[in-house]
């Protein structure tokens, strides 16, 4: 009994990371998709990686709404340390021209504004732009971020081995928690292994959040091919997500320069549908008030959120349509959601029954769509749906069984 | 003396199609991208090829101010016929469920409105939808064309062979003028014969427009790969383009599904470098203003409609950024587009002189920004242009020479 005992506690354990955080995706701003490492604050100071847009975009944050809606995190990404470590304390420093007040002053700054400051690291010598890693150095930089009142922790994986990784990660996470300070841990773990055997448990029992694709660029090519590697779902990855614990296909692009309206919708219902981080990454200093609006949608925000935590899954594709559901609450709810990848023409009619999103129920549901809040009628088993969805554009709704 | 008169005439008369059309670069709108080949009018009876449609688009044309702004033609496309002609005068006829008025009354209603109707056929047997082609019937259609009162012809090349073009697109301008009806003839000559040996001057001498290259589908990367086809200019045929003559990537798609609002102006600002036809292929009746009011954009179309009629051509291009420049009217002016085909980040700042830009002028010039309007400052020889351009974003511009 002592031995049955001691395994459940071992399995509970085991089950994922369980520092308390990310219950529900997590959300914010990460700067690396639309900043990337611009560090020419002499000829373009309002862009350049610094101290200033991390203020900007929290001042954003808490003015117009985003903190509000759930966006919590302002994460910082590659190059905003010096090239070289202190060389008395091998602690990580600041760029001290780009961010003059220091990290501790700008991580006050960041909870001043009610929200929460995120860094960026890596598993190797460097990180991907060339910065110092943290190959050698885990414990010392676990210990400075918490003294600095950092929330969060991105390590990426680049100048390492992937053979590195089941121990690596695992190490950083040890240390992580050592803190004392509950601090997100986000691992590109995956990331670098797409074509590999990889241990989706131990990830998932070792990360809050883990990215398993390449980086997002600011193209509807780019969100279609993440939609297509998160729909294949190799290694049935999806099966690991749940609260505390979540795939990331990487930032949300709304607001930038790549994606039509319609397909920004598309993007935001997707990530809905994965329980994936809502990580933004656009200048919420001169985002238009149609993307905001729709980064600030209750009902998009309310299905990624779902307390149930489990990932959605494609569970269709003809001719570039696809469909992907969720299971969400109320019990016995889905988040259904239709993809038209078509590039031509105004649209098709998509028709199909319960049967064929893999629900067996017998209940009757409710359809809603999502973005209008727009009642779509009653189905059950022997209804045959007929949704027209516009090329480059989503159906995005729910179902609510009927008792 | 005689012979050499005769010579210069024969020249004159062989340099161009000169029915009078197509003075500058033709405007209007065209069915095909955004309605395709949708004969469903049971189902779909808004977006289907009917005469409601078109009635529909000259109705928005006349009221929402593009006719003001110089779009006149109402251009249908494929699958407007029957599959069998007429058995007693192999006529063409109309599909008498879509188009119970028949074609006179249509042309009647467009010519109402103070707009013209376009019609579209084939050179081979059949039309690449497969309806009826003009192959052995070209006197035949081109007089019922006239007595329908139709004002332009579009006729493809699907179901024939690429030899026979010579031959055959001139015997149909032939036909074309010998019924006294000023008709623009539209070609797809070209366009079937990408990889060859092209007779551009032929092609000028006999058609008003001729498509190129590929169909134009509702995506950012089919706008790419048009504006790189024209950049490269293979065989030279920006040199034919002029009143009367111009080359034609396809339809403008303002208004749809796949480009985001930035890719929209960068659509707009390349076809007015390459003094590019405007036929827009998207709902009228559903355009979201911001589309529309850059549909119309008076600056935008000015250049587009510039009366010198020389295509802009490709100077430069680097790294994802691209510089075309386009002498317009004051003599001596230039428009400048400078396009960033990037994908993430925040922008390019581009600096260039005007040698960089193939312009020798010892002139100072006025530099304006279009789409807003914005005085850029005056630049000479010396100066070293620095402009921002964000990406998937094109900078379009003005240079007038300063007195």
């Amino acid at each position: 009994m002592l031995k049955l005992l001691a395994l459940l506690i071992a399995v509970a354990c085991v089950s994922a990371l369980d520092n308390g955080l990310a219950r529900t995706p997590p959300m914010g701003w990460l700067s690396w998709q639309r900043f990337r490492c611009n560090i020419d604050c002499k000829n373009d100071p309002k862009n350049c990686i610094s101290e200033r847009l991390y203020m900007d975009m929290a001042d954003r944050m808490a003015a117009d709404g985003y903190k509000e809606a759930g966006y919590e995190y302002v994460n910082i990404d590659d190059c905003w340390a010096l090239k070289e470590r202190d060389p008395k304390t091998l602690q990580l420093v600041p760029d001290p021209v780009r961010f003059p007040s220091g990290m501790k002053k700008l991580a006050d700054y960041v909870h001043s504004k009610g929200l929460k400051l995120g860094t960026y690291g890596d598993m190797g010598i460097y990180t991907c732009g060339g910065y110092p890693g943290s190959k050698f150095t885990m414990e010392t930089d676990a210990r400075t971020f918490s003294e600095w009142g950092i929330d969060s922790f991105k390590m990426d994986g680049c100048y390492s081995t992937t053979a590195d990784f089941p121990t690596a990660y695992p190490i950083m996470e040890f240390y992580l928690n050592k803190t004392g300070r509950p601090i997100l841990f986000s691992c590109s773990w995956p990331a670098y292994m797409q074509t590999k055997d990889i241990n989706y448990p131990l990830i998932a029992e070792k990360c809050n959040i883990w990215r398993n694709y390449d980086d997002i660029a600011d193209s509807w090519d780019s969100v279609k091919t993440i939609i297509k590697f998160y729909g294949d779902n190799k290694g049935n990855f999806s099966a690991v997500a749940g609260p505390g614990n979540f795939n990331d296909p990487d930032m949300i692009i709304v607001g930038n320069r790549g994606l039509s309206y319609s397909e920004e919708q598309a993007q935001m219902a997707l990530w809905a549908m994965m329980a994936a981080p809502l990580f933004i990454s656009s200048d919420l200093r001169s985002i238009s008030n149609e993307s905001r609006d729709l980064l600030l949608h209750k009902g998009v925000i309310a299905i990624n959120q779902d307390k149930l935590g489990i990932m959605g899954q494609r569970v269709f594709a003809v001719s570039n349509i696809q469909v992907w559901t969720r299971p969400v609450l109320p019990a016995g709810s889905y988040a259904l959601a239709i993809l038209n990848e078509n590039d031509g023409g105004s649209g098709t009619t998509v028709k199909f029954y319960l049967s064929n999103l893999a629900i067996s129920s017998k209940s009757s549901f409710k359809l809603t769509e999502i973005f209008q809040g727009k009642d779509m009628g009653v189905f059950n088993s022997t209804t045959e749906f007929a949704i027209d969805v516009d090329v480059s554009s989503v159906f995005f709704g729910k179902l609510t069984p009927v008792s």
